[in-house]
C-alpha cells in the first residue's frame, strides 16, 4: 500500500492522487537525469520521526543543487495529508505488518521527493510518498548485518574544493550507492562502508557509520561514541546527529573522525544507523568479527533505548 | 512537440503515449533513485544516426547496472514507431524549427531510457523519447563555445578497481553533471572539461574531449586528432569513435590520451564532441584562448565534413 500526495500551489494541504496510475511526466528531470533531492523519514503511529532535521537537510539539498522547493509548512500539510490517507487505508495498525519496531508503534515510511521539474519549465515537481517499511530492515536491526568496506573514489578533502560534486547534498542521482549495495550482496554482504581513496571511513550508501569503546564497570564505566567528521565529504546523519544529543544527556562521550578502517576493527562495536532501518549492528566487516556478540548486543540494546526516547 | 513510444512486450512496435500526461509511476526507481540508463542520438531527415554504437552502448551500461534490457529489434521498432510519429506531427519538417544543422537535414533527438523500475517489480520501465534539438547547441556549433576546467574528484585508475563506481556507463544518476555545469553557467562559461583528481583530462559532463595539431602545408601536411584513453575511467564517445573511423580513413594522425589540461591548451584546436551538438570547438579554457579562430575555423570545418559523411 502506498500513498501519493502531489505539492500543488492549488491545493493547500496537497493533492492525493492514486498511486496505481502514472503520476510523472516522462520527461521530468528527476527521471531523465537524477535531478533533484529526497529525504526518508520514519513516522511511527502517524507521527513522523525527526520531521524538522529532514526538513532541514531537505533545504540544504536543495540549496547545493539551486533548487527552488516548497516551504517547510507546505511540506508538513502534505505529510499530515498523506499519514491521514495511509490510516484510513488501513496503514500502520498492527494488521498493517510494519508495526513493532525499534521505535515502537506502528510504522510507516515517509519519503519526500523534490526534482528540477518538466524539461523546459521552471517549476519543481514536488512529492510525499508513504508507505510500509521493508521487512528485511527489521531483520537486519535485529540480528545485524555484514558490511563490506568499497572505495568510494573521492579523497577526504574533495568536498569543500568542488562543490559540483554534490557530496553533502541526498540526490536522486544514487545509481552509484545502489550499484555498491548490488556489489555487496553479491559477495554475500548486506551492506558497505564506503572510504575514501585517501583511506578515510566515510558512510554507507544509505546510513551513517558510528562506533562504540566501552571501558569500566558501574559507576566508573565509560561509554565513547564516535563517527566520522563532516568535513570528509559525507552526508550529515539525522539519525546520527539525534542520538548523539541523546547519548550525550546519558552520560555518553562523543568523538568526530577522521576514521580508518582499522579504528572499526578496534571498536566494541559498530552500527550504520539511518531513519527506516535505524540502528543496525555490524557483525562483521570484510569478514572480521567487529568485537563480540555480547558487548555489541548490549551496546545495541543501550542506544536503542536512546534512539527510541529521541 | 515531443512523442514517447513506450516498449511494452503487448506492443511488437512500442505503445505511442501522450507525452503531455504523466506516463511514469512516482515509485520508479529511475525517478527516486537516478537508477537506469539512456543514450541521446540524432535523427536526420528521420533517419538515427549511429544506432548501432548507440545500443551497443546501451547493452554495456546495462551490463554495468546489472539491468536486463529489451533487444535491439525491439528498440530499433519502438525508434521507427516514435520518428514516423514525431514527422506525422510535423517534426524534422524545414518549418520544425530543428533544421540546417551540421549534419545537413532537419533533425530530431531520440532519447533512449531504460529504469529499473517500479520498486518491488522485476521489469524495466522503457521508452523512447523524440523532440526538437535544442537551438543553443546549434550556436554553440557555430559559434564556438567557453569551458571551464573542473575537477571529477576521482583519480584515473579508480574506474578498474571499483567498478561499482559505474564510471563506463551512461546512467540516470546526472545530478553532478548538471551541478558542474551550472557552475560554468554562473562563471561565464559554457561547458566543462572534467579532469581526474590526479590531473588528467577526461571528458565533458555530455560530452568526449577532442585535440587536434596541424603543421605543414599542402602535401606535406599532418593533422593529428587525440582523444583521452578510455581507461581513465570516461564514457566511450560514439561520436569521437566515428569521428575518429572518418579522420583515419581522410589520411588524419590518430592518438589516445593520457592527457594534461597543458596539452589543450597546447593545441591548435580543441573540441567537445557529443551526439546532438556534434562538434562544438572550444575558444576558450580557462579563460585562454585555444590556438588561432582561422586554425580553428579551417580545422573544425575539416572534421564537420567527415562527421556530415559518417
Amino acid at each position: 500500500m502506498t500513498v501519493l500526495v502531489f505539492l500543488d500551489p492549488a491545493f493547500a494541504d496537497g493533492r492525493i492522487v492514486d498511486a496505481g496510475k502514472p503520476a510523472l511526466m516522462a520527461t521530468d528531470q528527476g527521471a531523465t537525469r537524477g535531478d533533484g533531492i529526497f529525504e526518508s523519514m520514519l513516522a511511527v503511529d502517524g507521527k513522523p520521526r525527526k520531521i524538522h532535521r529532514h526538513l532541514d537537510r531537505l533545504a540544504s539539498s536543495a540549496q547545493s543543487l539551486e533548487l527552488t522547493i516548497p516551504e517547510p509548512e507546505v511540506w508538513q500539510r502534505a505529510i499530515a495529508t498523506a499519514l491521514a490517507a495511509f490510516a484510513d487505508d488501513g496503514g500502520g495498525g498492527a494488521a498493517g505488518g510494519g508495526g513493532g519496531g525499534a521505535a515502537g508503534g506502528a510504522e510507516a515510511v515517509v519519503k519526500l521527493v523534490v526534482t528540477r521539474g518538466v524539461e523546459g519549465s521552471s517549476a519543481p515537481t514536488a512529492w510525499v510518498q508513504v508507505s510500509l517499511p521493508p521487512e528485511a530492515g527489521r531483520l537486519q536491526r535485529e540480528n545485524g548485518i555484514d558490511v563490506l568496506l568499497l572505495d568510494r573514489g573521492y579523497d577526504s578533502t574533495v568536498a569543500e574544493r568542488a562543490p559540483w560534486l554534490l557530496l553533502g547534498a541526498k540526490t536522486l542521482s544514487y545509481a552509484v550507492n545502489m550499484a555498491a549495495l548490488r556489489h555487496a550482496h553479491s559477495n554475500g554482504a548486506d551492506d558497505v562502508i564506503f572510504t575514501s581513496s585517501d583511506g578515510r571511513v566515510l558512510e554507507g550508501p544509505t546510513s551513517s557509520v558510528l562506533l562504540a569503546h566501552a571501558e569500566g564497570e558501574g559507576g566508573t564505566r565509560v561509554r565513547r561514541l564516535i563517527t566520522p567528521a563532516l568535513d570528509s565529504g559525507i552526508l550529515p546523519g539525522t539519525s546520527q546527529s539525534a542520538l548523539f544529543g541523546a547519548a550525550k544527556a546519558a552520560g555518553w562521550e562523543l568523538g568526530y573522525g577522521p576514521l580508518v578502517p582499522e579504528d572499526l576493527f578496534d571498536a566494541d562495536a559498530v552500527w550504520l544507523i539511518s531513519s527506516i532501518r535505524l540502528l543496525a549492528p555490524v557483525n562483521h566487516i570484510d569478514g572480521r568479527e567487529i568485537g563480540t556478540s555480547d558487548v555489541r548486543a548490549a551496546l545495541t540494546a543501550e542506544l536503542n533505548e536512546l534512539i527510541a526516547a529521541t
